[in-house]
């Protein structure tokens, strides 16, 4: 066996413990309010057939899926002209599976496979990774995370207010306090669409529409004449530019803009609904914003679409999805309408160490260390050690006989908050040593009156 | 896009809803017990370069590790010859990274990579999927989970100890109460080979006698006598099939049959201290048995090892594991000493589903669904259910109005314990019906009283 220095692939990354406890502390938020709203978990397999996924993402997306090599000999079978051909062509008869490119498509073919023992509405949540062989840069990775909870099945726009409610519920219990909901709805794009008259031309409206944060008015015009809309479109729609100081402006407007839509109308309709609910629940309304350039890029939404955005760090949005009716139509099975948002782990990851939200206790990690000094100590520490884990506590006994500092040093990087000192002197008077790692204060108490303290 | 059947490739599978709940409660109780033992999580990427994984499970091994097709023109580069030298040799050309084959190697890899930051004894848990091109079977998939917690940097015989006691902490919380570790030493099999004069034929030695639960005693000292053991030496190896009533006899057994072997002396007088840790932290000693025909297959075990049988039910070992003194090596790091264990999640779950010990409330499905008769009711609803969510319950209100048998199927269905009927009566009098859906009983209690009730 040779050896050689390990190295990573390009595009992923290893979590170590103080990551993990912080990405831990994310994904159990998450968890637990998908949860406390019904969503029931789902995990589907990392490697899926290549004839499930190719086709769905666009064709960029095909040639972005990891493909794995078939097993054996996967040239048997072949011809040199097979290989003539190109890697393109190639590619489909040396490798029949591929990672999972997101959640959404397995998602769809685990609804449709199951359909017949499925309780629907059916509630879903789905934390996993997945891959794209993407080119790696900055905040960019071919290995992360995804968390989607998606409920299918039903038209009901309790579905999207339940969503408004989760994100209050997640980011609060996230600690990230100050954030927007933006909302808007596909049919109220394509109702603009109409009245500007080019309602042949949404996907280019959009796309352009969807940048408008990023490059500003003029560029966006500029960007849509070239893609062909008049000056008379460009001037009808101007009314989507303005700034509405409050909701219920915005609303306004839009219904006084878009009457001769019907599809347009429907769209507002919808969200006036949302926004009854959501007041109906409870939820606090000043985080929301119907915010009629929010475009977002999939092509399958056709009713409400969400983004969140963490304000006061550059970061781009942290959470995203909407409202789609076709989802499963690929695979056979028309019509069938959901809703669905997504949270960038990542993301909400660099917003909360930017805003240094992160608990510095995060309740999994050793609460308390046992040092270790002789034989008779390592006794004396052992059979307390296993009292205090009977007590819920996370602890430790430091398993070697080593200097102190060595142990008290072990404690501080691993950020143990408190070490009992266990000597001669604590074993003849029953008295031990707590020492507090974050205050350095040093105090003597009984076994009892210690595991009390921590439980 | 043709509409195609979709299906999963073969030896992978969707984990519903019922199957994550109950996998959870798995995963669950591991990971609290691992992190109450000072453990920290860690997690790899699934994609490895192959050069990390590639040598270090055997040729078979390599054979069964999924690789990944490089991205974009993997044909770039290659001469019709690369083609004509067969699958074998193209495969590298082609494939530069595979997916993860067990917990092990990406620790190690991780131990070495970051061997300057870590906390020495480093203990790390780690609960990810793993793939294998193995030919699926019953109760063999190409896509699994392992659960490992190892720690590395002593020779402490503590952490021995106090694997020991986890496992004794997660079969006792997963309520398989009915289990037997089986402990013994590599040092003790080398004094075996010794004392019957096969010093050299270790390696076949272990593999032998690792079949013996299965095979038998004629079918193993057959294997021995095809492998060139001498019958001196078979008839040396008889204290091996002796059945000692207690460990203390077992170790008297062996004291006596390895006494002039100084290896195994060694692996005796290390078992004996073990046995001493655990008498002092407490743990019960009888479901500990010193066996000392346990060998297990790896080669890179060199002190304790462990297995862990679930009794009264036809399946093989639910957690394996042992200490070894260089699973670093082949990354240029030497003599790292580590001890660790890996439990089998597919079959803990199948012997709890055989012993019926899932609990019947997760804690983490829907506890209360709120039934929508009208919109007036649904409104009614809306602002209860956020009140029953805010009080902790898992909370959900049937999105549309529906029939009561298709809102009281859901319920059953999802196994939602309890229901609340809101009809026109209900809300004019304040007195809500909470149906009981195990019992079908009914009763009428305010808002209030049903959260306190559930909550």
């Amino acid at each position: 066996m040779s050896i050689q220095k390990p190295t990573l692939p390009r595009g992923t990354r290893d979590f170590g413990p103080e990551q993990m406890v912080k990405r831990n502390f994310i994904f159990d938020t998450i968890r637990r309010t998908f949860q406390k709203y019904g969503f029931q978990p789902l995990e589907t397999p990392t490697i899926e057939n290549l004839s499930v996924l190719m086709g769905k993402y666009g064709e960029e997306g095909d040639q972005l899926l990891f493909k794995v090599l078939n097993s054996g000999n996967f040239l048997d079978g072949l011809q040199p002209a097979d290989i003539d051909e190109g890697y393109k062509k190639l590619t489909p008869k040396i490798a029949e599976k591929g990672l999972r490119y997101d959640l959404t498509v397995p998602f769809a073919r685990y609804v449709v496979m199951n359909r017949g023992e499925l309780t629907f509405p059916f509630k879903r949540y789905q934390l996993q990774p997945v891959w794209r062989a993407d080119r790696p840069q900055k905040g960019r990775y071919r290995e992360f995370y995804q968390c989607d909870a998606d409920v299918v099945g039903t038209t009901s726009l309790i579905c999207e207010a339940e969503i408004v409610a989760m994100l209050h519920e997640i980011f609060g219990g996230l600690g990230i306090g100050d954030f927007t909901i933006k909302i808007n709805n596909r049919k109220i794009l394509s109702g603009i669409a109409e009245v500007i008259g080019v309602a042949g031309m949404e996907s280019a409206l959009f796309v352009a529409i969807d940048k408008l944060d990023k490059i500003g008015k003029e560029k966006v015009e500029e960007e849509l004449r070239e893609k062909g809309l008049s000056e008379a479109s460009i001037k009808k729609l101007q009314p989507l530019f303005g700034a509405p100081t409050s909701n219920r402006e915005a609303f306004e407007n839009l219904k006084d803009w878009l009457q001769n839509s019907q599809v347009g109308m429907k769209g507002v309709q919808e969200l006036e609904q949302v926004w009854k609910y959501i007041r109906t629940m409870g939820i606090p309304e000043k985080k929301l914003q119907l915010d009629i350039t929010l475009a977002r890029g999939l092509s399958y939404y056709t009713g409400a679409i969400f983004e969140v955005k963490a304000n006061g760090v550059q970061i781009g949005s942290i959470s995203g999805g909407g409202r789609y009716d076709n989802l499963t139509a690929a695979f056979g099975v028309p019509n069938l309408s959901g809703v669905g948002i997504s949270l960038g782990v990542d993301r909400i990851y660099d917003v909360m160490e930017e805003l240094n939200l992160f608990p510095s206790d995060s309740g999994t990690t050793t609460r308390l260390l046992f040092t270790n000094f002789d034989a008779q100590a390592e006794e004396f520490s052992l059979s307390l050690l296993q009292k205090a884990r009977a007590a819920g506590i996370n602890a430790e006994l430091f398993p070697e006989s080593s200097k102190l500092k060595k142990q008290l040093d072990y404690a501080d990087r691993k950020r143990i908050p408190f070490v009992v000192l266990i000597g001669s002197e604590e074993m003849e008077s029953g008295l031990l040593t707590l020492k507090n790692m974050t205050t350095g204060e040093q105090e003597k108490l009984t076994a009892d009156q210690i595991l009390a303290k921590l439980a």
